[in-house]
């Protein structure tokens, strides 16, 4: 049976409508990588609630009338509880401004959009979901390899620092023929690389860490889960890729970093 | 260490150069969705091979002097193979033209991108990757609901039809506090679901199928792990997604069929 969509769309969906939210996935951080959508939402907003992450390059695209809030949560001071940002869709919202709600990469992924989704629909506010490039294929992109490989790779794994180690209540798996994309590892990669190892995965499984992915100041390093522990650390936010999907990129760093081909 | 990108660039990274290949995301169908990047590439590129998928909405966009090629090898007619794919791609760069390698989604998942991108490494033409919006985040958007959540879905599994089964070499496991979407996962749901449930998935593990997300003739299915098989089948290209996740938008597809809650 077809369903009726839970939210309550704008009424004019090709412009933006006041009164509405937007959740709108920004990006790794490329204004390049902005949809066509969000690039014209953001143009055309009355207010913009955004994320940290979200870097000036985006929000210079905003009109200058449009009232911009920052209202991550990070850089230690939790003065914005969800609880805040929420209301603050609301009353804008009901005020009849329209709001963009910008988060970084797509707002569906590690984003806490389930809360912000359900206290929009409470409030029985109109909202519109536009996705956005997620950091993952950004890093992909930049590292220059699939993240699945019909030999080698035929599922993706997406998880973060918190839950990629088996602290976690239901581990994941040492499946090698998955991709195990891991969004901000954290600092101790040596304690994620010791869990995996003794969960069964290969101590030569490749790995790539990006960080700043798509954004200036873009790094990558690449290395074994062996001696994941013992990369220099990079710059937040970074990301991780694992897997035999990546292992030529590996195997080219390798090369570059001893004049010795992996494979002889 | 940082690492020497295996991928020759183009050398002006934000025009499109002549003797290159993009392979561009083209996102999940609606123009609206297309990166920046990926439409000014579009616009400016002299030769284009895309996948069946693409719609015309899209190729559209391209300039009238531009030779589009469709390379698809769906509808049962597999006149062109990958290796022809591949050929083309470096015949055209190297005859000097700006290549647009058009993939429906984003190139470096279920595409087939790993041998293409090999291809283009062996033959030494520069070569660019630019993220779409892959159809998981679309359907996610057009259901209106997160693929992870804080309490029930800390992590994300994508896999296609062929390899979301047990008969898989690698199952995956019976993790609740995952989202699983399976792409592409063909006409047998009923199999599909015996195998989830053999493996310990709950019956009542909520389920949306989502056929031409974002697109015109979007349809949304909602049912449990349990009556997957019995729903009728929806148009492909369409996509699975399950786990608790998706319980509120499932809950209140029943709330609407039934006229009952299903938390009552």
């Amino acid at each position: 049976m077809a369903l009726t969509p839970r939210s309550r769309k704008p009424e004019q969906p090709s412009r933006i409508s006041a009164g509405s939210v937007y959740l709108v996935g920004a990006g790794p951080g490329d204004p390049d990588l902005l949809t066509v959508k969000a690039l014209r939402l953001l143009q055309s907003a009355q207010v913009i609630l955004h994320d940290d992450l979200v870097p000036k390059a985006i929000l210079a695209l905003a009109s200058p009338a449009t009232e911009i809030v920052n209202v991550g949560k990070r850089c230690g001071t939790k003065t914005i509880t969800q609880e805040d940002i929420n209301a603050l869709m609301i009353v804008h919202a009901s005020a009849g401004k329209a709001v963009v709600r910008l988060k970084s990469g797509d707002p569906l992924i590690f984003g806490r959009a389930a809360e912000e989704i359900a206290a929009l629909a409470a409030a029985d506010v109109p909202y519109e979901i536009v996705p956005g490039i997620t950091a993952a294929f950004a890093a992909a992109a930049a590292i220059g390899c699939s993240l699945t490989d019909r030999s080698s790779a035929s599922n993706v794994i997406f998880s973060t620092g918190h839950h990629a180690s088996s602290h976690n209540q239901s581990p994941l798996p040492a499946l090698e023929d998955a991709t195990r994309v891991v969004y901000m590892p954290g600092r101790d990669l040596h304690l994620l690389a010791q869990e995996w190892l003794a969960e069964g995965l290969p101590h030569d499984f490749p790995c790539a860490v990006v960080s700043h992915a798509a954004q200036p100041g873009q790094q990558i390093r690449c290395t074994t889960l062996a001696a994941l522990g013992d990369a220099a650390p990079t710059a937040a936010p970074s990301l991780l890729i694992a897997g035999w999907a990546v292992r030529d990129i590996a195997a080219k760093h390798h090369e570059a970093a001893t004049g010795v081909s992996a494979t002889a």
